[in-house]
């Protein structure tokens, strides 16, 4: 191996920065209804922020959802939640349960069953900037209750 | 604060996943020519993958690449110092050095300054999985020589 000289040693000054980190990842879950496959799907959201084994059920809260669709009463869903959290109370779940839900009128009712979120308690996990609608599925086949959701972290 | 029931904080099963995590990041770097714009965003993918102040100059690696117009010859360049890093000799280099730049026939000789990759040594940082010509820009003006370049990680 050739020796290197002085000037071949030399560290370079630093002219370049990182920009525009972006990510997402997307969110499969499914359930025995389309219900439960949206409930799992806001757990699965809740699941992304932190090691959720820690997030006892204390408490709970009650959040409405009104859509268009199928595909905008599952994005209301997801957004009123991550609201929740994002803003007082926030509040993390570890149970989302839908009480009402109007296929007609696209709108849901649904109880989130958690805590306030406490970094003391709760390992922060990855920030959930937002949802989109990006490659959105919605499957309800009596043999098929699935959906995938892109989010934004 | 209502009391919950039993059933309330019972701990529902996990019918999910996570699928598809993508993540990218733009680097930006500048120089007093083009050539050194060139180095610099090498340099910084270098400085993505680990702690780059921990890589010592013990040796070189000189590479060359080809392309069709300056994007892809940009593109080669990074590629070429990714494969070094990716395969034997798991080359990471603290400096890049451009011996010769060819803007006729889209061809650049450069060499990297560093050292064998080692875990022991070198923080893991982010893997960088591809170059992409997803919005790369190179600017090449008296009085502004920079490039952008989206990688995946």
């Amino acid at each position: 191996m050739t020796e290197l000289t002085k000037e071949e040693k030399e560290i370079p000054v630093i002219k370049y920065e990182y920009l525009d980190h972006t990510a997402d990842v997307q969110l499969h879950a499914w359930g025995d209804s389309l219900e439960e496959a949206f409930e799992q799907c806001a757990q699965a959201m809740f699941g992304y922020m932190t090691e959720i084994d820690k997030v006892e059920i204390l408490e709970k809260q009650e959040i409405e959802a009104q859509g268009e669709d199928l595909q905008s009463l599952l994005f209301h869903l997801l957004d009123e939640f991550l609201f929740l959290f994002s803003a007082e109370p926030f509040f993390i779940a570890r149970k989302v349960k839908i009480t009402e839900f109007d296929r007609v009128n696209f709108k849901i009712v649904a109880t989130g069953y958690g805590e306030t979120f406490d970094l003391k308690k709760h390992p922060q996990g990855t920030e959930v900037k937002a949802i989109t609608y990006s490659n959105m599925q919605i499957h309800d086949t009596p043999n098929l209750h699935a959906v995938y959701v892109i989010i934004d972290i």
